[in-house]
């Protein structure tokens, strides 16, 4: 059908969805390689990183979307699309493929890179990155996405905050997008080193920031922001793969 | 408009909603008292049990959605009828006015009574209870109360699984329902005593559950089905009012 290669980190699950909307959900990751930001945060700089590029494999679609048949036993599901930063992936002919065998597709982007084949998205989760990232946000492009998955999948805002500069930076942006669900995320930091996923996730700090997060929006009256931390981080820590 | 009086056990919020699919979003909780229900492990036997009736406040409509108003600074969010059995209390007018203010109604109910104005909600929760609970589910009633929210609110079925039985009734009763979503929940086996909200949760022991669960359904590939722990436990335990 294509001669799309995608660079691909890592094909892993099923598992369910830690983060966000589908929290809960099974799904199989399908994590691309490369990324057009660096976070000073990042937690995952294995897909990210140059320096673990010879990692990542070009693979084909079919080669792909066999990995994710042979994972999910042929049963359809939702598939996740992450990264890195999965919108600079030729993701479209994968999605068509998935779609075909009744699979449902997911992809999280900070919003960077715009793309037509977000239309053909389940659901669009747009993470822009807030100041505590380093990164700086181009709304022109995070209006593309917007636009781009309009009419079509499920979009939804979700941003990890740190500290009360990222909290506004998630309020102002959320204002913007008046009809998009918000979902708000603690940070971890703590992130996995790329080299070592047994490395310690201080729990009990990121259950603070959680605590501390559910007070502002409380106290804010923002009673459209939903509030979840990171389930996969509670469960498993830093590990990869699950 | 009506003289209802509903038997609230507390009123509180916001907070986050712990639970099912509404998990994250901020909510103020109504729980009435009373249930046609024992469950071994109820973990609200201080709004179940008739030993602590005295506590229970027959509250006017009027008087119940003013504490909701005041609780949320007069800005619409979702209010969780809980229990107890809500179903069981007379809760139509309150939804209704509450609806007309604007805000949005959620309700759980283990399914044994049906009402026709579960078609006011916003969300309903079935929440049939399993072997371990030590009661019987009458599924007669749980079709009637299918059949009262058909087609307006969002219908889920949400389980509370401790054990491999437990597990078999749930998959059964969601086949019984393939079009309504499905939320699987590790029970907490050390619920807190109706008297004392400090006593500690087993928290490594809910999220071994936790971990048993999510295997079980990546084993049998039920796909269809989130598996999400009760959040407010992992953040503050027992402790009543948050």
């Amino acid at each position: 059908m294509t001669g799309a290669v995608i660079r691909v980190s890592e094909i892993f699950g099923p598992t369910i969805q830690g983060e966000g909307v589908l929290i809960g959900q099974p799904t199989v990751f399908v994590r691309t390689g490369g990324c057009d930001y660096r976070c000073s945060w990042c937690d995952t700089l294995h897909a990210v990183d140059s320096e673990h590029r010879e990692e990542w494999r070009p693979m084909a679609v079919d080669d792909v979307w066999s990995a994710v048949v042979r994972l999910s036993g042929g049963v359809p599901l939702t598939v996740s699309l992450s990264g890195g930063n999965p919108a600079i992936q030729p993701l479209g002919p994968l999605i068509a493929r998935g779609r075909g065998d009744g699979y449902r597709f997911a992809l999280e982007t900070q919003g960077s890179v715009a793309r037509d084949w977000f239309a053909d998205l389940d659901t669009l989760v747009l993470s822009p990155k807030p100041p505590s990232s380093g990164m700086e946000t181009d709304f022109a492009k995070l209006d593309d996405c917007v636009a781009m998955a309009a009419g079509h999948p499920t979009t939804v805002l979700k941003f990890v905050v740190f500290d009360d500069r990222d909290y506004a930076y998630a309020r102002d942006v959320a204002r913007r997008y008046t009809s998009l669900p918000v979902y708000l995320q603690p940070g971890n930091h703590t992130p996995p080193p790329p080299d070592d996923d047994s490395a310690t996730v201080d729990i009990e700090g990121v259950m603070n920031r959680m605590l501390w997060l559910v007070d502002k929006v409380i106290d804010d009256r923002w009673f459209d922001a939903g509030v979840l931390p990171q389930l996969h981080v509670l469960l498993w820590g830093n590990r990869r793969g699950v």
